[in-house]
């Protein structure tokens, strides 16, 4: 399923985004038992894997539907990603944001070209602004994570980490809405010789760990993680996905992320954000499962504040 | 002078020795007005240059002098650097530290198999310290920075750099102790096509600049500044190095390091150590000279304290 559409995703998006390296680390292979292969998803383009789905998704749209504009609901990755793409474009983005979100982040997608609309932070509000736009304006919108062509741009970060190492045994990725999990896990279906997806989730925003026990999408009653990428839940679109095709979702305490992005901190030099650290705490937790395996973990995204490190 | 030695000397480590990669952002280029190539030394084994000349001059000591062990006094990089290399060539490293360095700077030291005598925190016991040492055991002391050996392994930074960009207008890395810079320097006489060598310093430890201008070494008479690698002067073997190949030393100001260092992280999502923002604060400053030209940074190294950010 999605094996055309997703090399088609890699071909079409390819001038926009960075292939971005691969690095290891012996230090970090010898603490865990396995070896470990990071797709830097922090070095793309606006600091996150956020922008090959986006890109994707305004790349298939109508010459038409893309002179009146995208809209996207997000104070995170998903609103710079999609300033920055549609800017490369010359569209409008239109960026509905809650009021009190951070300075920094208004700042960054305002850099990017974005044009925010801030309104209350409920999802009602945000939802309604974003159904205004696109009433007014007959703009598209673009899910963050439950909508096929930003899900297929996604997976595209796992095509080109198989171009090299195909013969992985897992794949793991964090999950929160499901975009990436579910784009990872068509890729390793087709292009990986043997290879199983992973999610890593945390505990306090397990949503898509126990969707995957009752066979239904659960909420998160509460979702407080430092993980703040990861507290939305699955969608109908890439539900199905999931189920299909991931091995397991693993699930991590906030202490085993905050350890996991500090051995990175400070093993790789490489800065990721709390969301992008969750694979590496859950191959660390359950390490006997991939002892002397080939793993792959796509690092999500580098745009953390620095103003606000958890160590 | 120096070209065949140089040579030899990166043929004799790569064994040992990670080739780095080069990076770069369109944001700095942007910003900045020029062409910047990151060699990024940050990524190399114990997180710094300082490993290839370690690796060096231990690398060219006969076979008696490997079995009686090198000698070192740092608190900084150098003392991991000499522990890891000794330690893969199975040879002995005594590492004089004074009692008061940090915790962890000692747990890294010993992690590469360093070992640490303490001594109280004055130039003088260190020194008396590593002498006795030599005389005991009949060691051979590294000495970081003025020992020619050194100085030829950390300019294969820069071989590699000119392996890939040979037409770099200017090459520009960070002055301490002289090491590097004189190292990078024959390198870019050697193999640049028509490349300058420029060292950034900070104000606040000027020696360097103040010996270009006396011709003759200058020490610092306080060193208040956050990039502590750099505050140790020059030496009589690197000195004249410098004297002949180096084009200017540029000063900058404690605000200026510390700006440069968060927008590299923030920008290029690596980590990276004051001492190491020298350089590009040092182009930034004086941005009308680089103006469009192709311009190569060292990015010397890569080991923060985590818990003391200057922002």
């Amino acid at each position: 399923m999605y094996k055309q559409e997703i090399l088609e995703a890699h071909e079409l998006i390819q001038p926009y985004i960075h292939c971005t390296p691969v690095l290891t680390s012996s230090a970090i292979d010898e603490m865990i038992g396995c070896e470990i292969y990071f797709k830097c998803e922090n070095f793309q383009k606006m600091g996150a894997f956020k922008m090959r789905g986006a890109t994707h998704a305004i790349l298939k749209l109508s010459e038409t539907e893309r002179q009146q504009g995208v809209v996207t609901h997000s104070s995170g990755n998903m609103a710079q990603a999609v300033s920055l793409a549609a800017q490369r474009l010359s569209i409008p983005a239109y960026i509905v944001m809650p009021e009190n979100a951070p300075q920094a982040k208004k700042d960054a997608v305002r850099g990017y070209g974005g044009i925010i609309t801030e309104v209350e932070s409920t999802i009602e509000a945000r939802q309604a602004e974003a159904d205004r736009i696109v009433r007014e304006k007959s703009s598209t919108m673009i899910h963050p994570s439950n909508d096929l062509n930003v899900i297929l741009g996604q997976g595209t970060a796992a095509i080109e980490l198989f171009r090299d190492y195909s013969d992985l045994d897992y794949i793991a990725v964090p999950v929160g809405g499901g975009g990436l999990l579910a784009g990872t896990a068509i890729a390793a279906h087709h292009f990986g010789e043997h290879c199983n997806t992973i999610g890593g989730e945390p505990m306090a925003a397990d949503d898509a760990y126990r969707s995957m026990q009752t066979g239904q999408i659960e909420n998160n009653e509460s979702s407080e993680t430092i993980a703040d990428g990861l507290r939305t839940h699955l969608g109908d679109i890439n539900f199905p996905i999931i189920q299909k095709y991931v091995e397991e979702i693993i699930r991590v305490e906030e202490a085993e992320i905050i350890s996991a992005m500090r051995l990175i901190w400070e093993r790789m030099k490489i800065i990721i954000e709390p969301s992008c650290a969750v694979p590496l705490a859950a191959i660390a937790r359950q390490r006997n499962k991939f002892e002397n395996k080939k793993v792959g973990i796509i690092l999500s995204g580098g745009n953390v504040d620095l103003a606000k490190l958890p160590f």
